[in-house]
Parts: structure tokens; C-alpha cells; sequence
């Protein structure tokens, strides 16, 4: 292909210029700065006037009960509805998911019922007709599910011990490269699209099939994506020529994506480095001011902050709000060894100060040890002032993942364009155990779930013998687990495919095939006091283990002790290997995550008493957290028991949730970012719509042994 | 299970008892019938009044331009109307389409053009509402095939070297079980599909995946199959109770899957003899007199006649019709040695004379040597009479199909319940050998469509280098022939799947990948002409041959000479070779068949001029049957030459059609049925509507060593 002066002037040209390769364009052309935050400005009177305008919808949105409208007839497709603006002549971004907003957008593929539920217990009926296609002639993602689920499986689902699948609605944790739309305009997307079609394999297997289709999909997409930005006034045909241009092709881009989905997660990406480069060069050109650029960042972090979905209450009260994960990867370092934090890195963190504190978009810091001093220390500032700031580990998932990755959710990382996950919820490890003793039956509804195998009959638990059972327990329910998933993924791709989020990813994607893991620290715990004390069970009139009664003490996970961290470290890896001896669909490749974040409530809710002392209902720790006041030794003991859980195991991420108060610290421990003492000034509360919102000391100084 | 004395008293019981099927209950009950048709009565006045009733609605459909009235709104589905009737008061055997008779259903999962053409070319708009559903969120068939075909799959579609491709429309040939339904009524089967849903593949590989949400849609169309049932005042989901009830019973069954499906074939079975066991306990006990059975067969058959789809005029061109192939096999012989000719075997062929001769359903009888000599001679006095039945070859069926099979469409066998095919419309294989002689590029349009091989250049053909190239390009045409094939029918089980009559069908289904041969007799004669006479090529200013100077005699297939015959033999076996080299789908089978039946003057019309001195244009003979008038040796001479073809590598039919009157017989030549001699009094005409109408001595002393 050829270098299109006309939009890439000034631009290095690189591997970028040839084929479709935004992390090229970044590597030759970013700007790193090590600067301060002096630069900054903020806000102009359009933005204040705009937000002021949100925060009122806002509120009326709550006076009204949580939505201020719905789409009932229309259904949602990224060419749905005519243009919607907030204030059309003070917006410098635009673009709404339906024509008004705060009005949220019918969204019938993912499943009917969930639509029409979602409606109604927002006062609003779905209009009959839709109803009717949609349950007679257009199946939909859950009634394909549900179609083929086992009986097992359903057993599975109802007891808890599976749970949070995505099989009612999306699945989310995809994430299109929306950079690319600015970078080469849509038709050379098109164009690339094509040639991928023009050479699939030529023998007709079903799964060469089924790639053709989809990327017909896609083209027909990003065709759609043109027409939505025409009804907007823009040709998006072509790549962006400036900062203003390159934002609002790229939200298109997102648009498109948000219209067409209601994935629990819809990811937002790695953007503001990208973005930088824009805005350099127009800095340098005289098109924009520092204040301009930051309005345009402003109105376009705005307009993420509109991203709202049609939701049940149910759905809800599991994620604790009303979530979208609208997740931007900020940050990081390279692979040639610069950091990759640029101006635009500060802009963006710079809404919450312009804005106000929000927790979406959930602007996540790739934290590395090699960050520059003063973005660390921006960083810190803004966390204090804010809560609102997300921070992962560079120096982990870059040895995976390179340096064009970007946090799917809040931790699910893949490398943008080239990965996806199929998203997985939750195995109840918790649960497991207790089936592992109960011989497969649900210690709470008296039902056999799980396979018929020996229950444990003794008085006291045996160590030995609980283990080998909970090993079988373990392979039984890592079969079920994935079968369940390969059943919800084959009939998203089939009834509820992402076609603009796949469109923007290259030919061939590695597929990641996200499991997940609730209720580590009480097994680990209740292992521990098998093990290290006495454990007596006590049976109903069914004979059944209800409740323990746990003699002596035990260590406990959580207080830098490796007697229970490595029980801890050993069910993650027994169980992730359970897990890969399963067929996964599409070649893709299982993975595991520690992340209950707020569901851990729930999934406690449903769990019976375990021989840790935990009783029956209580919650969980969430994520791979120690359970609440068992770590006992300060909060550097607590993350050093986190620390050691085998990330080889979760690549999909461990989640440690962590409010920071000065009195968490044990005496002797002071937790630093960069040269900031963490002491009575700094107080970082869990922000539970943002998801993990880790203290970015947990980084510092970490083993990367364990990668 | 247990024996349901309350329907089955008086029947035998055998295997059928405890498990589904319907063999082995004919097997354990029929009546073998040797006797005359002096036992049959003519039409009641109910018969006559509702027949009547038809012709005048007919008449009023003719005098509408071909169609009284269209459905364009209501999408066609098992339940999707309410009861219709002609006459409820006479009706012995209710049930309509839709709810008027000669109202013709909206049938859009094949494809939404072709239902809106159908009704646009009817003088009919469809509702735009779903025209945009079907458009925008309801992927059909259609859109499915042309999304996945490839570039080159297009031009060959174009250029019609693959030509009648089932891609717009319903597949067809696939033929329920719908004597089941009568035999153990709905509740049974759906017992049935739940443990067969409960058995399947425990891992959940895509392809498990598929059948077990098959299996639920099937499940599902079944509950269906009762409501529209009850919609006419009958529960069916007990077994039926006597004659009246079993045909009832096995019509609604038959009539959810023309409500469901329009595909090119919708046959019925082999109903016959497994009614006449209910028809024999009946008349034992009194419940019916033989006037009142032929009354209950009148109707269904009446009511067979009655089915009709909303069609474009191309597809009512190509096939010289409007036809539905609603073909019943009659007769045949059992696998233990007894004929299975019973009264009904009759009273089905009687209704040709009650209601007088018509092309559907399309009575097809199943010949063998072994037939009662009383059943030949009515066959061959109805065929004199009526002109409206077709023979099949019973002994050569028999040894690969066993004793329960059934002919969908006009030649293609199955065992019922237990296979179905993938019907495949045709491969030109004389465009083919054109193909090789010109490099691949059509010599109609000049376009590069095949495989850019090197092109024959001499003035004259040279026999070794054509049958070389033509080799070369048989293999590249099977090559993406079944890979067509595939895609659409990956996408027709995606889109367009035949629930109810799958329904019908056993856990574990043989699936025949049906391909076909066009142009047969044109390229053996042409590859003679070039061995045993000389070919001049004539080419045009672009150097493409474009017409032949044959100079000399050279033997023709269709004279009972083996220099000719032998080359048509080695093409078939050839190019079915070819086929099987390919991936097939779903473990599919491929086989072939030679049955052009009427398509073959368009496949003729798209073909250039042929080495045998075939003009441009001109029509192919149908089906196997040498070229017109080139057989200049007698009936018998032709027909053998069309017995020399292998059936083993055509197993899905090989078709004469063939009009005898007493000329086309060669002067020694006498050919009897039974000990009748075909002299002036008879006269078979080939029907067009009802495909294939073979000769029924074709079969008499037929080699079968070929099987």
C-alpha cells in the first residue's frame, strides 16, 4: 500500500504504512513525556456547560427510578437511529447510542426474556411484534443456550456452584481496535477485510465456513459504521486528518460497538497514546491549543460516560451498579524499554479533575516500575483526590501480552486486535469442596448435583482424604464448567456475534478461554484447619455435612505464610489443569481468573458453612482477597500471600482488592508510591463500579518468577 | 416400554413395541395381497362434491394467472394458522396449509428475496415489516450461502457449469417418518427425543453442540405438531386408533412439514402397506367398509393434491412446473421374500381413477420381478389409463437400501427415518469438457473461470489430451462443486432446518451427499467423435474454441455399443472418484445421480457448441438419456446403453425418461409388463410434473452385478 500524505503527513512512516498495524504507527511516532502535570488546562466553558447538562440528566434519571427512557420497537443496530446530540453546538465529539440521551437502546440478540424484563421492570413494555419475531423466528444467544444446556449443567447453574455465566445476554471483554478506524479510514478496512476473505483455507469445512460468514459480517459492518458516521456529517471512509478527527473516528468506531452489544464488559482499549500522536502533531502544526486538545478529550471521556444499557435489577445488584466496564488501558512500557506515557496519558486522567470523579470509563494505569517519577506521582494525586483510578501490573502481563495490550473488564488483558476472550464467570471452588465431602450433594437444597462419588462419613475431616476427593470434585466440575462455556460461546458467535469489535481484530485472533475461580481463601482456609487443626462435622437428620466445628487454630491465608499459601497456590493449579484437560471451542486457550470483585456476596449468599468456620451465607473474600480479618499480620504480609498464587495459572488476571487506610498497615510497614509515603493523607477506597482498584505498590519490587 | 392395548389390540408385536420403529411393525402385521382390483370401490359423493370443489378452484386459480391467493405477512410456521377446510362437513381428512385452500404460505427462511419475488411476481407486496426482519435480523438461508461463497463459486454459478443449486430455496429431499406419528402418536416421540437429547456426546465439541440444539427444535416442532392438531379438534399425542385416525394423523405430520418447509421435494414415504394393516384390522372389526376406506384414501390423496408453494416463474420454469414431488413409493418387496403389495397398494393407484389422473402426489411404484402378477398388470393398466406413474428398480434398490425406503423427489431412495440426503443440484459436465479444451475460460462469455490451465491449441482434438485436460478439470470442478455443496448446507441447518421432519427421524441419521451429473450423453458422444472420427476445432478472433467440424461417423451412446457406452461408464466413475476425494459435510456420503429431468434444456440453452456436433444452445438430453434421435437401434438397444452405467458410483438414480409408443420399439422388439405386450394400446408418456416415468420393463432381467 502507499503513504497517504494527505492524512499522514509528518508521520514516520513503518511496517504500519503497509499493512494494518497501529502498535508500528505508535512505536515510530509517539512523543514519551517525562514532564510534569503543569501543562494541563482546564476546563472550557462548552465542557462545564455539557457536564452541567449530563448532571442534570442525571438526576433526572434517578428521580425517575434509574432510567429516563427506553427504546421499545426499535432494535439496536449501529444504523438504527438518526443522529443524537447533547447540545449540537457545543459538543466537539459526538455520537449517542440511540437519539436522545440517557436513553437506553433495545437489545434483543443476546435474549428476549432479558430484553423484555429489562423493560418491564423499568415500566416500559416491549412492543408485541418484536416479542413475537424474536421468540418464534430470530432465535436469540440464551435461547440457543438453554437448547442445548444438560440437565448437569442446568443442576449446575441453579445450585451456584456455577455461576454469573454470560448466557442471558452479552458476553463482553472483546475489545476492537477503534484506533484503526482513525488511522486508515474505514475503506482500507474494507479493503483489508476482503483480501483476509479472498484467502480462507478453499476446502469447505464448517469452521472455514463459518470464518467466511463472519467476515461477510464484518465487512457489512464496517459499511454500517460508515453510514453512522454519515448521518452525523462525517466521511469516515477515509483516516483521520487531526486530533478532533482521529477522536471522533475512533468513538465511532466505539459507537458502532456499543450499539451492536450489551456485553457486560465493552472495553474502550489503549487510546490516549495513540491519540498523543494527533495531538504533537498538531500542537506543532498550530491546529489545536493545549485547551482545545483537552476539550476534545474532555467531550469524548463524556460521552463514555454516557455509555448506558438497559439492565435488570437482578443484573444490577450481582455487579453492585450499573456497570459497563468501559475500560482504557493507560500508561505502560514498551518493549524497546521507553515508557509509553505521553502527554495525552496525563489529559485523559486530567477529566477526572475537569470533570469530576466517575468510575467509568474505568481509566486503568498500566503501572511499571519504569514509569516516569512524575506520572507516578500524578498518578498518586489523582487516585487520592478521585478514588477513581485502576492499576495493573505492566511488568507481568507485558512479558505475555507485549506492549500493545490493553485490560478487557477490570483485568482481563489482551493484546488489542489480535486477541479476544470468550469471558467465563465463575466456578464456586467453595461449593466444590463441600460436594467433595457430601458425595456431589448441594449442602443446601438436599439435591444430588454433582456425581454420586463416596461421601466422607467421618466424625473428623481427614486431610488425605478430602484432598483426593476434592481433586475428583474438582476434574467433575472443571468438565462441566468448560462444556458450559463451550456451549455459551458457540451460540454467541452463532445468535449474538460481535461484528464491528471483530472487525477491528486481524485475520487470524488468538481466542483466550476465560475461567474463573470464587471462594480461594476459604478453601485454602478451610484446608488449613483440616490440616493444621481439627475439623468435626455435623450432619442433619440426611446425614449430610451441614456445618463444622473447627478445633485449635490454623494458619491462615493471607499473613505471608506459606503453610496455607501453597495449599492456595496448589488448588489454583490443580484446578487450571482440570481445566486444560478439556476440549475448548475454537482452539481457544483456557485460561483462569481470581476476580470475584462484588459477586463474591452472592456467591457466599448460596454457599453453605465451610470447615474454615465460615458460616452458611456468609460472603466471600472477593477476588483472591484473604477472607475480611483473617490477615492478621498487615496488609505487606496480606499482598505477599496474594503475590504468590501462580499467575502462569490465572493469566486472565488475580484481583486483589485492597482499601488502603493508614490503620490496614501493620506498624512497621510503609507503603510507598514512588516517594510518596502512603500515611493519614491518602485514603483509597474500593471503587466497586470500577472493579479491581488495586494500590499500584502491590507492583513494586514483585517476582516475576511466576509469569 | 409397554404394549398400549388400547390402540395397538390385535396388532402383532415385535421390536416396534419397544422401540420406534415402523418397519418392524409392518413386517409383524401386513397382509401381502395377490389377489385382483376387483375389490376396489369408486368415489363416495363426498368425494365427488370435494373434488369437484378442487377443479372449480383451479379453475378460478388458472383464470388468476396462476395464483388465487398469497399469504404476505403471516410467516408460515407448524402453528402459525388456524384450521382451514374445504368442506368441513365432507372432509374425511382435514387440514390445510394456511387457512384457505390454494392459499399460499409466506415462507422466507430460505430466502427473503425469493419470498418477495414470489409474491411481487404474483402481483402480491409483502409486508415491509418483514421484509426489514428478515433483512436486517433474521438471517436467511440465502444470505447465509452468498456470504460464504467464494468468488469463484460465483462465476461457476454464473457461468452455469453448476447450475439448480438449492440456494435460494428449501433443499428439500428429506422425507419424515410420518407414519410414526399415527403409530405411536406425539408424546411417545417426544419421550423419544429427550432420551436421545440425554445420550448424546458428553463432550461439547461444536458438532455435539449442534445436535443437542437440533434435538431440542425437533422436540419443540413436535409440541407443535399437537397444537396444530388441536387446532382441528384432534389430540395426537396418544397412537392413533384406527384408519381414519392413522392417516389423519400421518397427514398433520406431513402437513407441519410442508407448513415448515418449501423445499424442491417434498415426498411423502412409503405410507401404503403400513396403512393397510390398520385398513385390515378395521374391515375385520367391522369399524369401516371398503367404500369407506377408499373414501378416507380419496381424500388424504385429494388432500396430497392440494399442497402448493408461492413460487417464482423462473423456478416454475426450470423445473417446466409448479411441482412438489409429492412422491409415494408403492410396493416393492421385503427382505424376507414376501412382496409388500397390499389392498392399499390399490386403493392409493385407485385414486388416479376416482379422482381422476394428476401429476401429485407422484405415485411411484417399486418394481420388481417379483411383484404378484394381478399388482403388475393394474400397474400397467393404470399407466395406460392415466399416464401418471412412475417405476423405480425395487431389485437394484433393495440390496442398498433394504425394504423401508422411499424415493424423495423422482429417483433419489432413502430408508425412511433412518437416512436423508443433501440434495445437490448438478455439475455440467459438458461445459466441463469445454472447460479443459479451452483453458478454463467460458466459451459463452469469454471469462476466465476455471483454473487457468494450459488450452488445447491443435486445429484437431487428439482423443489421450483431451481425456488428460478433461480429467484435470473434472477433478478442479468436483473440487468446487462439493465445496458449494457444503456451504449450503451448513447454512440451511443453520437457517432453514428441517425441524419436523428431522423430528421424524432416528438419533443417528445417515446423511447422502447428493451431487449431479448434466450433459452425460453429450460428452460420451463427443469424447467418440474425437477417438473414432476427426474433431476440427473452430476458434473465434479471441482464439477460443467455439464450434466443431466432425468429420466422420463414430458410435453413439444409446445403441447398445460398448466403444461409447464404456466411455459414458468411465466418466460416471471418473468424476464420482473426483467427488470423493472432498471433505463433505457432517460425515455426509456423496453419491450422484443422472436425472436431469427437464432442467436439461436450460443447462442446454447456457452450453456452447460440443465435439459431437451438438450446436450452442441446444438442449442436453435429460437424465441419462442418450442424445435425441442419435439412438438408432430400438428401444432396447437404448435402454441397455443406459444400463451399463455403474449404479454404485450414481446410487442416488440414474433416469431414463422414456415415451413409448409402439415405433420407438425396434421391429423384434417386444416389450411386455407382466405377460402384456406393449403394442398400439399403449401409450406411457413422459409427464413432466412428475419427473422420472420410466418404462416399468426397463428393470425385467436387469444385471445387477453393477449395484
Amino acid at each position: 500500500m502507499k503513504y497517504l500524505h494527505e492524512f499522514w503527513d509528518g508521520f514516520e512512516p513503518g511496517t504500519w504504512v503497509n499493512e494494518i498495524n497501529v502498535r508500528s504507527f505508535i512505536k515510530h511516532n509517539y512523543t514519551p513525556y517525562d514532564g510534569d502535570a503543569s501543562f494541563l488546562q482546564g476546563p472550557t466553558k462548552r465542557t462545564t456547560d455539557l457536564w452541567e447538562q449530563v448532571l442534570e440528566l442525571s438526576k433526572q434519571e434517578i428521580a425517575a427510578g434509574g432510567v429516563l427512557d427506553m427504546d421499545t420497537k426499535i432494535i439496536s443496530t449501529i444504523t438504527s437511529h438518526g443522529p443524537g446530540y447533547l447540545d449540537k453546538d457545543k459538543e466537539q465529539i459526538v455520537g449517542l447510542q440511540t437519539d436522545k440521551p440517557f436513553k437506553r437502546a433495545l437489545m434483543p440478540y443476546g435474549g428476549i426474556r432479558m430484553a423484555e424484563k429489562a423493560c418491564a421492570d423499568n415500566g416500559y413494555t416491549i412492543d408485541p411484534t418484536v416479542k413475537e419475531f424474536f421468540t418464534i423466528h430470530r432465535k436469540t444467544h440464551n435461547a440457543g443456550v438453554f437448547d442445548a444446556y444438560t440437565n448437569e449443567m442446568r443442576a449446575c447453574r441453579s445450585s451456584h456452584i456455577i455461576t454469573g455465566l454470560p448466557d442471558a445476554y452479552g458476553r463482553g471483554r472483546i475489545i476492537g481496535d477503534y484506533r484503526r478506524v482513525a488511522l486508515y479510514g474505514v475503506d482500507r478496512l474494507i479493503q483489508d477485510k476482503i483480501e483476509q476473505k479472498a484467502t480462507t483455507r478453499s476446502a469447505m469445512y464448517s469452521r472455514v465456513i463459518r470464518d467466511r460468514e463472519e467476515l461477510a459480517e464484518q465487512i457489512r459492518a464496517l459499511e454500517d459504521l460508515k453510514k453512522m458516521a454519515a448521518s452525523y456529517g462525517f466521511d469516515i471512509s477515509e483516516p483521520a486528518r487531526n486530533t478532533k478527527e482521529a477522536i471522533q473516528w475512533m468513538y465511532f468506531a466505539y459507537l458502532a460497538a456499543v450499539k451492536e452489544q450489551n456485553g457486560a464488559a465493552m472495553s474502550l482499549g489503549r487510546t490516549s497514546t495513540f491519540i498523543d500522536i494527533y495531538a504533537e502533531r498538531d500542537l506543532k502544526n498550530g491546529t489545536f491549543t493545549e485547551s482545545e486538545l483537552q476539550e476534545l478529550i474532555d467531550h469524548f471521556i463524556m460521552k463514555l460516560r454516557l455509555v448506558k444499557f438497559a439492565r435488570t435489577p437482578e443484573y444490577n445488584s450481582l455487579f453492585s451498579g450499573d456497570p459497563q466496564w468501559v475500560t482504557e488501558s493507560i500508561g505502560g512500557v514498551s518493549i524497546d524499554g521507553r515508557h509509553l506515557v505521553t502527554k495525552t496519558s496525563y489529559r485523559y486522567l486530567h477529566t477526572l479533575e475537569n470533570l469530576g470523579a466517575a468510575p467509568e470509563p474505568n481509566l486503568t494505569v498500566l503501572w511499571s516500575t519504569r514509569l516516569p517519577e512524575n506520572f507516578k506521582r500524578f498518578c498518586a494525586k489523582i487516585s487520592i483526590e478521585t478514588s477513581s483510578v485502576q492499576y495493573e501490573n505492566d511488568d507481568l502481563m507485558r512479558f505475555t501480552h507485549g506492549d500493545d495490550y490493553a485490560i478487557a473488564c477490570c483485568v482481563s488483558s489482551m493484546r488489542i486486535g489480535k486477541e479476544m476472550q470468550f469471558f467465563g464467570a465463575r466456578a464456586n471452588l467453595a461449593k466444590c469442596l463441600l460436594y467433595a465431602i457430601n458425595g456431589g450433594v448441594d449442602e443446601i437444597t438436599g439435591e444430588q448435583v454433582g456425581p454420586e462419588y463416596r461421601p466422607i462419613t467421618s466424625e473428623y475431616l481427614d486431610y488425605d482424604e478430602v484432598v483426593k476427593k476434592y481433586n475428583a470434585m474438582m476434574k467433575w466440575l472443571a468438565n462441566v464448567y468448560v462444556n458450559t462455556l463451550n456451549i455459551i460461546h458457540y451460540m454467541h458467535d452463532k445468535y449474538c456475534y460481535e461484528k464491528i469489535q471483530m472487525a477491528l481484530h486481524d485475520k487470524h485472533v488468538t481466542r483466550w478461554f476465560a475461567t474463573g475461580i470464587a471462594g480461594l481463601s476459604v478453601v485454602a482456609d478451610s484446608l488449613s484447619a483440616i490440616k493444621y487443626a481439627k475439623v468435626k462435622v455435623i450432619r442433619n437428620e440426611k446425614n449430610l455435612a451441614v456445618d463444622y466445628e473447627v478445633e485449635g487454630d490454623f494458619p491462615k491465608y493471607g499473613n505471608d505464610d506459606d503453610r496455607v499459601d501453597e495449599i492456595a497456590h496448589d488448588i489454583v493449579h490443580v484446578f487450571m489443569e482440570h481445566i486444560r484437560k478439556n476440549h475448548t471451542y475454537r482452539d481457544s486457550i483456557p485460561t483462569t481468573s481470581i476476580l470475584t470483585i462484588t459477586s463474591n456476596v452472592v456467591y457466599g449468599k448460596h454457599t453453605g458453612a465451610t470447615p474454615d468456620g465460615r458460616k452458611r451465607g456468609e460472603a466471600f473474600a472477593p477476588g483472591a482477597n484473604p477472607m475480611h480479618r483473617r490477615d492478621s499480620h498487615g496488609a505487606v504480609a496480606s499482598l505477599s500471600s496474594v503475590a504468590k498464587l501462580p499467575f502462569k495459572d490465572a493469566q486472565d488476571g488475580i484481583s486483589n482488592t485492597f482499601s488502603i487506610i493508614p490503620d490496614a498497615l501493620g506498624k512497621d510497614d510503609k507503603v510507598f508510591v514512588g516517594d510518596i509515603c502512603i500515611d493519614d493523607e491518602m485514603e483509597i477506597d474500593f471503587d466497586c463500579s470500577t472493579g479491581a482498584c488495586a494500590s499500584p505498590t502491590l507492583f513494586e519490587g514483585l517476582d516475576t518468577d511466576n509469569i
